[in-house]
C-alpha cells in the first residue's frame, strides 16, 4: 500500500528511464540527435523521408531495394478510402484539423484486413499505411477547407518549386522521432496494454495535440505574429519575461545546448526568404531569439526545433493550424517504431498514485448530508 | 546524457509514483478500494453511477439539489448531434465496437462549443457532456448494428427488469476509477501536454483496447465458453498453466487479495442465474476460480474484477465485444477525474529512454551500401 512505505513522487516522469532503446538519441548537452547512431544533421542533407522510415523501423538504412519498396508501398497506401475522405467532407468545416486527423485514423482501423493480427511482419506493414495515409488525411482534410492542392503536392514531391518539396522532406526527418517524448509515450502506454497500433497512433495524435507539445510551433508563430517586427521583440519578450510568461518555441527538457533541428530550419527559412518574399516574420524571430538568449542563455534556455517549424512552414504558406498535422505526419513514424520495439519486451504501464485522501469516510444517505 | 549515470529502467513503470491523488486507494493487500474515502461496497450497494460521477469530479458527495442537477444533465446530455449518429450508421458493420467508440468520441469535439476553454469550470462541463454521450455511442452503435434496444434502456435505467438496471448501474460504479491504470495514466500523459479533454478520453479509449486492460473481461469470458463446463475446468487450466499461460481474468499488479468488485459482481451473476437460465457459464467460473486458487492462491493471484464482469455481461445479454465499450462508459468519469486533477499542477510527462544502440554510424550513400 503506497502510503506505508517512504514515497517520492516523480512529476512528469523526469529523469525516469521507462524502457531501452536503439532508436534515438537526444544528445541535450552537446546538441546533438542521433536516428539509430546516425546524425541528424546527415540525415536532413543526405537521406529522404522514406529512408528515415526504414532507419526507424529496420534498425538500418536500407539497400536499394529495400528503399524503392518502401517508397513505392507509401506511394500504394496513401490512397484513402471513399468512407474515409466522405468522412473527412462531412465533419463541421470548424473542425480543428488535428482533432480531424485523429477522428480519420481512428475509423482507418475498420478497413485494414491486418487490424487483428500482431504479427510484426503485419505491423510493419500497418505502420506502413498508417504513414501512408496519416499525410494523405492531413493534405485532403486542407484541401477540403481550403481547396489548395499545393501540400498534397509538396507532400508527394510533386510540388512546382524544388525547394518546397526539400524543405518538406526535411522537416520530416527532423521530426520523425525523438525518443520518449510526450506523443511518443503515450503512443507506447497505449501499446503496452497490447492495443493495436491504429490505436496507439491515436493516443499518439492525442497527446501531440496539447500547446506544450505538438501545439508549440503554432503558438510559436502566433506570438511572432503578434509581435509583428524586429523592433519589437525587445519590449514583448521583457515585458513577458517580467510578468514569469513562458515564451513559446525556448527551453526543452532535454536540450541545454541548440537544438540541432531549429538550426538546420532556421537555415531553410532564410533560403525561404531569399527566394523571394518577405522577410519579417524571420527577423522578428531571429530578434526574439536575441534577446531570450541574452537573457536565459545562462540557465541553457534555447530556441527549440517548434520555434522554427513554424517559422518554417508559415513561409511555406501552411496556416498555423496546419502545423500540428504536418508534425504528426512525420511523427508517426517514431510511433510506430517505438510501439513496435516495446512489444518486443512489453510490459504493461501501470504506475502508482500517491494517495492523499481520506481513508474512512463514513457513506450518509443522501437525506441525512 | 543517459548513459553516462547509472540508469535503471523502470519497466512497467511499476511501483513509480506519477502524482497524488486524491481520487482513489487500491488497497491490494486487504483487498480494498476506495474513492474520495468512501468503500467501494458502500457505494456499490447504496449510490448510483451519477453520484459517483459527482463523487469523483467534486471530491465530496453530493446534496439532494446538486444530485438531482448532475441527473439532470447527464440526462439531457445523452442526445448525441445527428451528425456523430450519421458517422456511427456508416461505418463498416465489421468495425470493432471500441473503436467506433474512439472514432465517434473524438468527432464529438467539434460540436463542443467549450472545446477550447480551458477553465475548470467548463471541463467539468465537458466532463458531463462526454461522460453521457459515451454511454449514448455505445449503445447507438449496438443498436446500428443488432437492432436491440435492451442495452440503452438498461443504461438509461428504463429496463423492463429492475435487476438488470442496478446490476448495470452498480457495474458502472464499480469501474469508474481504479487510480492509476494504464488507460487512465494514458488519458494523463495526454492531459500534461494541455491537449483538450476529448483528446485525453480519446487517449484513454485507446489505451483500454488492449487485451491486458480493458479486454480483458472479454477474453476471460471467451476462455470460459471454450471451456463449456464446469468437468473441463480443471483439466483446461492445468494443462494451460502447465504451458506457461496466462489465464484471463486472474492476477492484477496491485492486488494481492480478492479484488472486493470480482466478489460484489460474482454475487450479482448468482443472482442472474436464480432469475433462471443457465448456470453452466458461471459454474464454469467458479471451477475454474477453485482450481486456480488451488494452485496459485500461495503466489497471491486471484480472480479480478474483469473475470466476474465478462460474466456477468454475458448472463445480462451482451455481445463480448460490447464489454470494453462497457467498460469505457464508467472510466470515461474516472478519466476525466484524474485528468482535472492532474491540471491543478500539471508537468508534461517526458520520460527517457535508455539508449543503447549505435553512438557514431556513418552515413554511407546508398550506392556504396
Amino acid at each position: 500500500m503506497g502510503t506505508e512505505k517512504e514515497a517520492v513522487v516523480v512529476k512528469g516522469l523526469e529523469d525516469v528511464y521507462v524502457k531501452e532503446s536503439k532508436l534515438c538519441l537526444v544528445d541535450g548537452e552537446k546538441g546533438r540527435l542521433l536516428y539509430v547512431g546516425y546524425d541528424i544533421r546527415d540525415l536532413a542533407e543526405r537521406s529522404s523521408f522514406e529512408e528515415t522510415c526504414y532507419l526507424l523501423w529496420h534498425f538500418r538504412l536500407p539497400g536499394q531495394d529495400e528503399l524503392e519498396t518502401t517508397r513505392r508501398g507509401l506511394a500504394e497506401e496513401r490512397k484513402l478510402p471513399k468512407d474515409i475522405l466522405n468522412l473527412l467532407k462531412r465533419l463541421p468545416k470548424t473542425t480543428v484539423p488535428i482533432d480531424a486527423l485523429r477522428t480519420a485514423v481512428s475509423a482507418l482501423a475498420a478497413y485494414d484486413p491486418e487490424l487483428a493480427d500482431d504479427s510484426r511482419d503485419a505491423n510493419l506493414r500497418k505502420a506502413l499505411r498508417i504513414t501512408a495515409k496519416v499525410a494523405t488525411i492531413v493534405a485532403a482534410f486542407h484541401r477540403i477547407r481550403e481547396g489548395a492542392e499545393d501540400f498534397l503536392r509538396m507532400l508527394s514531391g510533386k510540388a512546382p518549386d524544388p525547394l518546397d518539396t526539400k524543405i518538406m522532406d526535411v522537416a520530416l526527418i527532423l521530426h520523425a522521432d525523438h525518443s520518449l517524448n510526450a506523443s511518443t509515450f503515450g503512443a507506447t502506454v497505449a501499446a503496452s496494454t497490447l492495443a493495436d497500433l491504429y490505436s496507439d497512433v491515436v493516443a499518439g495524435i492525442a497527446t501531440l495535440k496539447g500547446p506544450l507539445h505538438g501545439g508549440a510551433n503554432e503558438q510559436a508563430v502566433k506570438m511572432l505574429l503578434k509581435i509583428g517586427s524586429p523592433a519589437n521583440a525587445e519590449p514583448y519578450v521583457e515585458k513577458a519575461l517580467a510578468r514569469g510568461e513562458k515564451i513559446p518555441g525556448f527551453g526543452h527538457r532535454v536540450y541545454k545546448n541548440f537544438d540541432p533541428r531549429a538550426l538546420i530550419l532556421r537555415d531553410y527559412a532564410k533560403k525561404l526568404t531569399q527566394r523571394g518574399g518577405d522577410s519579417t516574420l524571420l527577423d522578428t524571430a531571429s530578434a526574439v531569439q536575441e534577446v531570450m538568449l541574452r537573457n536565459l542563455q545562462a540557465k541553457k534556455i534555447y530556441p527549440n526545433v517548434d520555434f522554427y517549424s513554424g517559422v518554417t512552414y508559415y513561409l511555406m504558406g501552411l496556416p498555423p493550424d496546419v502545423f500540428t498535422p504536418v508534425f504528426a505526419v512525420a511523427r508517426v513514424a517514431g510511433w510506430a517504431a517505438h510501439v513496435m520495439e516495446y512489444w518486443q519486451s512489453n510490459r504493461i504501464m501501470r504506475p502508482l498514485d500517491l494517495y492523499v485522501g481520506p481513508t474512512d469516510a463514513a457513506y450518509v444517505p443522501i437525506d441525512r448530508r
